[in-house]
Parts: C-alpha cells; structure tokens; sequence
C-alpha cells in the first residue's frame, strides 16, 4: 500500500483525502499530503494535476483550508496536491528554531550540507517521488499533464521546479512569491544553511536567474500585493523577475502588482479561481 | 470611539477589518467582530449586511478565514459581520470545561440563570448592541437592510433570531443548523445549563417550534450534509424543521440535504456562494 488514509471530505462535489507515507527522499520519514479529486475523475478517465506548494511554516493543510481553490478546480475538473513544507521530525539540532530555516521551511531544494542532507531534500521529494508514488497510487491522476503554483516560499518552489523541469510541468504560477531568492535575506539564509557551497550553488534554486536562461515561452503567472510587508522589505522581488521575462521577449511570462493586498490568504482566495483557469486552459490543452 | 481597529486585509476587491469594543451585553467585555466591507460602499452609499453566526468553539475568525465567502460578497455588494461565539474571560467557574458549554459556545440566547446571566446574553448582543453600535459608527453600512446565517449552532442561532425578528432581518440561511434544541443534547445541556426555567424556557429559542407559530411567508435556506456525523447523532435535526415548513405551506423555506457532506468548513466553502445569493436577492429588493 502506497498511501494510508487519514481523512477525507467531501467538497465543492469532488473528495479531498489526506495520506501519509514514508517518503525515502525525505529520510525514511513518514509526511503528509492532501488530494482535491474533481468529481468526474475515475480509472478510466483520469484527470491532470495542479501541485500547490505552501510558504513559511505551513503543513499541507493551511492551503486546502483557507485557500480556495476547491470551486474552481471542480469547474476545471483537475486534481490537487498539496504536499508539505519540510519534513517532519528529522532530528537536526537546531530545526525547530527559526520560522524560515529547518521545519516548515525546506525551500523545495535539496540540501548538500551534512546534517540536513539526510532529510531535507524537497526538490527531489516534489520533482520525482511524490509524482511517482501518485503515479503507482489508485489515484485517478494522470501525472503526465501536471502544472505547479504556490505561496512565497511555496511560489519559489513553483516557479524554480518548473523552470528547472520544463517537460514535466506545463506551466507556473505564484502568489507572493520568493522571486530572487539570492538577493533577499530569506533566500540567503536558507541557501548558506542547506547548501555546501552557500550563495553560489544556491544560483541554480534561483528564479530569476533560471527565467534568464530558459528557451522557448514559458507560461508563467505572478500575483503579488503591494501592501505585503514582505514585498516592502525586498524578500519577494517581483520587479527583478519581470524585467528579465522583458529582456527575454517572454510573452507569456505575467507579473502582476495587485494594490492594496498584503501577503495573507485573503490576498491568495482572491485570486484562487484566476490561477486556477489559468492553468487548467494549458493542462486541458 | 465605537470600534478599535485591530487589524485590516483586502480581500476579493473589499476590505476586512477586525474590530474591538467593549460590549453591555455582554457584561462590559471586550468582544471582536470582523467586518467585510465591499468595494463600493461609502458614507453616501450604504451597503446592506448579512450577519454570520459561528458554530461551538469558533470564534469571529474560523468562518472569515475558510468560509470562502468574499468573492460572492463582492459580487453582490453586501457587507458581512462576523461576530464571536460566546463572551471571553467572563469569569465563571466551569465555564472552560467543555467545548459545548460556556466559552465559545453562548447558543444565542440571554442566560436566566446565575451566574451565566450577567455576560451570556448573545440574544441581545446580536439582535440589538451590534447593530446598534454599526449604524453609530462610520461604517458604510446600512443595517435596516439585514439579513442572518450560520453554521451549526450559529445555523440555530440565524434561524430562530430571524423567526423571533421577522422584522430585523430579510431572510435566513443555515449549513448544518441545530434545527431542534429542545430535542436534542446540545440544546438540552445549553438550555438546562443557562436558563432558570431549563427545557420549557429553553422552547422560546427553538427553531422548529418558532416556525410552526411564524406567519406570512419566511424566507430560509437550509443546506446539511447525510455525511455529517452530528446528524446522524440527532443534534441536528433538519427533518424536523422541513416537516413543520411543508405542514405549515411555507413555500419560501428549503431544507437540502446534501450527499456526502460532513460538518466541516469544506461543506460550507462548496456551498457559500448559493447562501450569499439567496440573501442578496432578497436584500436587493
């Protein structure tokens, strides 16, 4: 058995079910995932997949709770996954310290610097062996039509693993997202905290650096508030991604500054339903 | 000062504002409420309201966090008010002991009996204070334009406020309401515990028995999940309510039950927009 079941609801007309498993890129240790499967779904007719990655010390509920995203994506009739932040429990001195280093806040990389390089390896967890267990899982999921959005810390993740991965995900999306990541403090901390060789190894997890060496158009879509403190403090940096997506001629590449929203998840159900057309118009294409 | 500004966040075009104030009704302390105001609204054009009743343990945040109610708000222009469950901090011995009882769990009535009689008087907090501090304050809201929902025991608490002030609300709506409390056991502890007549007092805040003695045409909305284990338990008795509503020709009144779904904000968020339509008609008119 793959997966076992911990909960599951019924909503928006489709089955949200939360499972864990023991996950080998994490450590052997056991994390936790939520699937939305739209209603129309079965062995038969399986449907894409929309992975939402969470930001700075969420699990894989706070998104499924407060995000939502359940309406639209029963509209679209895609599936969801929210995965986790980090793992859980890995027993590194230190990880239960800061909100924005260690657990909650694996930034979607792998780590190269003993001890965090048992556990704390989200790149290869996210990119191959969640979609693989999906993939030999009961799941109505067909993993080959897959997209990735997120939240900060979350929409690094998304727009750095598509990038890095172009032929496994048809397009990205981020709300608020960890643009620059090795020229803002959070970026810089978790990069000289997980990787041996600190800021520079951290150049290949970086956005905007990854924007300015694609080919092709990459679909991309960016929401961020101006009234987000974080934006303030130069963490997210949105206007570095998108004067590359203008040198590159990337037309399908959209930063959006939305006034007066700040960095909650009211700001992310506001705009739950956009990021969902938007992707679900390229993984139904 | 009527308000005390607590904090602020742009959602779905509007804005949602926590508030702080000191409440009679509730014994002189401090109670919450958020506010979403949509994007129209100003001092020169007022927006009609429709409050929003929690269920056992919430306070004024669970709903406003994962109800999913702001985009269809928006929409249609009304300002929702989300206040607390019950009185915080009143002081009385037990009041903290069960999730059902006392704290976080006020039943929206006024306590007879002592010492629960000097801050547990929801009844009056809801129905008379609250409006009356929001149409004294600058809020753009116009609240002879009101309508009522809830969920669970706020679902209780929106139907027999309503049928007890026909004429302070346009209409009420309810997911998984406790539609019997005389009936049940939630509503036989709370009508035992806080009122010095028990049951028999206790029937004057039951919902099914209000509307077998309401008249003209009400207008309610009902939504309850087979799933729900707390129907299943008998806490909730919808069945009871429809059986009075057909008896008495109330075609304006609609008990659904809905497959599949449980007691949880999922179930609400999938059908949040259809409660917001309902009332917005008839708060249009």
């Amino acid at each position: 058995m793959t997966f076992s079941t911990k909960s599951s609801n019924k909503v928006a007309g489709g089955q949200l079910t939360k499972y864990a498993f023991t996950s080998s890129a994490l450590g052997s240790l056991e994390t936790q995932i939520n699937v939305f499967v739209p209603s129309s779904a079965s062995s038969s007719h399986k449907v894409p997949v929309l992975y939402y990655l969470s930001g700075l010390t969420c699990t894989e509920d706070n998104a499924a709770q407060k995000g939502g995203f359940f309406n639209a994506a029963e509209a679209a009739q895609i599936a969801l996954v929210f995965p986790d932040t980090s793992p859980r429990g890995a027993g590194v001195d230190g990880e239960d310290e800061s909100y924005d280093f260690g657990t909650g806040a694996g930034f979607y990389l792998n780590a190269t610097k003993q001890p965090w390089n048992k556990c704390y390896n989200m790149y290869n967890y996210i990119v191959d062996e969640l979609p693989n267990k999906i993939a030999s899982s009961d799941l109505p999921i067909d993993t080959s039509r897959a997209s990735i959005f997120g939240h900060s810390m979350g929409g690094h993740g998304a727009l750095t693993l598509y990038l890095k991965n172009r032929s496994a995900y048809r397009s990205a999306s981020a709300f608020s997202p960890i643009c620059n990541p090795t020229a803002c403090p959070w970026g810089k901390k978790a990069f000289e905290g997980y990787l041996a060789s600190g800021l520079e190894e951290g150049k290949q997890y970086d956005a905007t650096l990854l924007l300015d060496q694609a080919d092709g158009q990459p679909d991309i879509l960016i929401d961020s508030g101006t009234a987000d403190d974080f934006y303030k403090q130069g963490q997210l940096l949105p206007e570095n991604f998108e004067k590359v997506a203008k040198n590159k001629g990337f037309n399908n590449v959209s930063v959006r500054l939305q006034d007066g929203y700040d960095h909650s998840y009211y700001f992310i159900s506001t705009f739950a339903e956009d990021h969902i057309k938007f992707h679900a118009k390229l993984l139904s294409a």
